[in-house]
């Protein structure tokens, strides 16, 4: 039997986040499709706001317990379970590597998040064009300071040669900022980070191309 | 001498947050004002950037260390000085404070955030008015969840009878609700927790009215 459900959807990229690891971290899951467009959107349903008031995924459960965040749930299955650790020790690195991941998670990923895409579409007539010049905007200015700090602290990772929740964070943000059309390739540090990371299993194996609810037209072998 | 150096804005909600961290944890710190308007927004200039990159507030210097973003700044200096705990040890509570910090800090915050509104009033001509209803829009939606939160788990205040890092995140939060015109006390328990912090010293202290940048407009004696 596995160890934490998984609530979550194959593209959303804190799904991915957490999928990267559990998989790291070697805990088995189950993976629980929600599916954030279909039926008007699975999140909204009842059954799923009971676990995650906000209609957000990812959510786990973990022996009765039910945590969403993409950050608190990487944090808890860290502080909770053994094996390689996600965060080091020193309070300072500890923070550096925090703060690399806010920039993402309470900048770029927010901005460019499904239901701010549809609102500027119901309200503003967005087209796919203008959606993606929207997320390039905000995710850009983003990726120019990830580049210096990784710049600065990155060795084979982003911090040093060993995998941290800053990769974890940076690789499916990459995904989504490519998905809008953002040319990543300009970020040379950000980029050999990514391909260093996406050689790994737990990476692969998380990629939103190769999960159970994967449509068949994106689906990679 | 100050055992901290705080750039920040007075009236910025993550800038708020800190202030009421250091005030409980009893560290002394020197105020360095960050005007986001004034000068085309000081934290553009470059040196100010070459301690933010993403020219955001608040940062702190601490014996040479510098750090940006929130909450990675008081997970920080929570790790690094002695005094009240703001998390607790129970793998499971912390969980669920941070995903409390989380639904305001990579939700409600970024999206009412000062650079997201200048672009919508740059690029769709949005009237104060509009401005507050964007915000009303999403702020409205994270205090739900908030308040579902805190009635579930909440005493004197978010998590128990103990002042935690969420209740730290949902104060500055009201504060902006409110400034953008939401009726924040049809959340019955947010708004006790609220009267209960503003209240105590380390809260009065922070608050945006009583700073040194405060200007002579909003200053309360």
């Amino acid at each position: 039997m596995a160890e934490v459900k998984l609530y979550n959807y194959f593209r959303s990229s804190t799904s991915y986040r957490v999928r990267i690891a559990l998989n790291l971290k070697n805990i088995s899951y189950q993976y629980i499709p929600i599916h954030l467009l279909q039926n008007g959107g699975e999140q909204h349903q009842l059954s799923y706001k009971t676990l995650n008031p906000m209609s957000e995924v990812p959510t786990i459960e973990h022996q009765g317990f039910i945590l969403g965040q993409s950050l608190p749930i990487m944090e808890y299955l860290d502080e909770s379970f053994p094996g390689a650790k996600l965060l080091p020790a020193d309070p300072r690195t500890r923070g550096l590597i925090r703060q690399f991941c806010e920039n993402i998670n309470a900048f770029m990923h927010p901005l460019g998040n499904l239901k701010v895409l549809q609102y500027l579409e119901n309200k503003h007539q967005y087209s796919q064009e203008q959606k993606n010049a929207w997320v390039q905007h905000w995710t850009n200015k983003g990726l120019i300071a990830l580049e210096e700090s990784a710049q600065k602290h990155g060795g084979k990772f982003v911090f040093g040669d060993n995998i941290t929740l800053a990769d974890i964070c940076l690789v499916p943000q990459l995904f989504t900022c490519q998905r809008f059309g953002l040319d990543t390739k300009q970020f040379s540090k950000l980029s050999k980070i990514e391909s260093a990371c996406l050689s790994l299993e737990p990476f692969i194996k998380a990629h939103p191309f190769r999960q159970p609810d994967t449509p068949e037209e994106f689906r990679v072998k």
